[in-house]
């Protein structure tokens, strides 16, 4: 719960920058190795929350593959972060709230990319994790923005 | 021809420099506004040419949405890639060789993520563009690999 916390409190970075609240955590022998928030809005199409804390993570590993490390997600991932979690070869992903699917499976979940993405390398994930406190920050989020966009 | 030729030359930077030789430019009206080429194993494993492409178009044009853009890359997107393409709401994906896969359609293909990863936006994808070129350079990059690790 103590990463996820961390993650959580990385979305409200996010949230405060009027960014989606999303956040990450890399963890290597139950130490935080890396931490960031989705920086979309304000930088690039890719500066989501995962990709910020890999790209940190392999800096301070000085490697691509952080063999050993987990990553902790506020929402589930999308399939750009899902593929760059098993470019990085992390070992297991935790995630907070699920994201947007429907009942035909039309929509790629992490669980298919893992599946997948033609890499040997797979990740073991759980999801569901602070799912509630997850999932609130993200739903409030999008609330107070139809809420200003009113105004 | 002109963009994939460009693409190619990025290609042959990351050779030289013992990168998978992969390059990506992203064009807006004719002109090309960023180019890259993959630097994963010096730097993180998101540092392929496609994402360092469309960061630098974000910087470029100020905006995570790269409307009106098209990118052309020397091999077919991994699922990373191709979520950042979407994500980045780009118009036209041209790509040179493809990538592996197999008989039975266990790996996700470029165009499988285009309709599947969750976005409204699609991206339309043209493969095979300079194919021959795009193809030698990496089965002759990974040739020499082999060769090299026998020495």
């Amino acid at each position: 719960m103590e990463f996820m916390q961390e993650a959580l409190k990385q979305a409200k970075k996010a949230y405060k920058k009027d960014e989606v609240p999303i956040g990450a955590v890399i963890v290597k022998n139950d130490k935080m190795i890396a931490k960031a928030y989705n920086k979309r809005e304000h930088s690039s199409a890719t500066y989501h929350a995962e990709i910020l804390a890999i790209n940190k993570a392999c800096k301070k590993l000085k490697d691509f593959r952080l063999i050993g490390c987990d990553i902790y997600v506020t929402l589930e991932p999308c399939a750009m972060c899902m593929g760059a979690i098993l470019n990085a070869r992390l070992e297991h992903l935790y995630f907070g709230a699920y994201a947007k699917s429907d009942a035909k499976g039309n929509i790629l979940s992490s669980e298919e990319i893992n599946e997948r993405a033609g890499l040997n390398h797979k990740t073991v994930i759980t999801g569901g994790i602070l799912q509630n406190e997850c999932t609130l920050l993200i739903t409030d989020y999008f609330k107070q923005k139809r809420i200003n966009n009113k105004l």
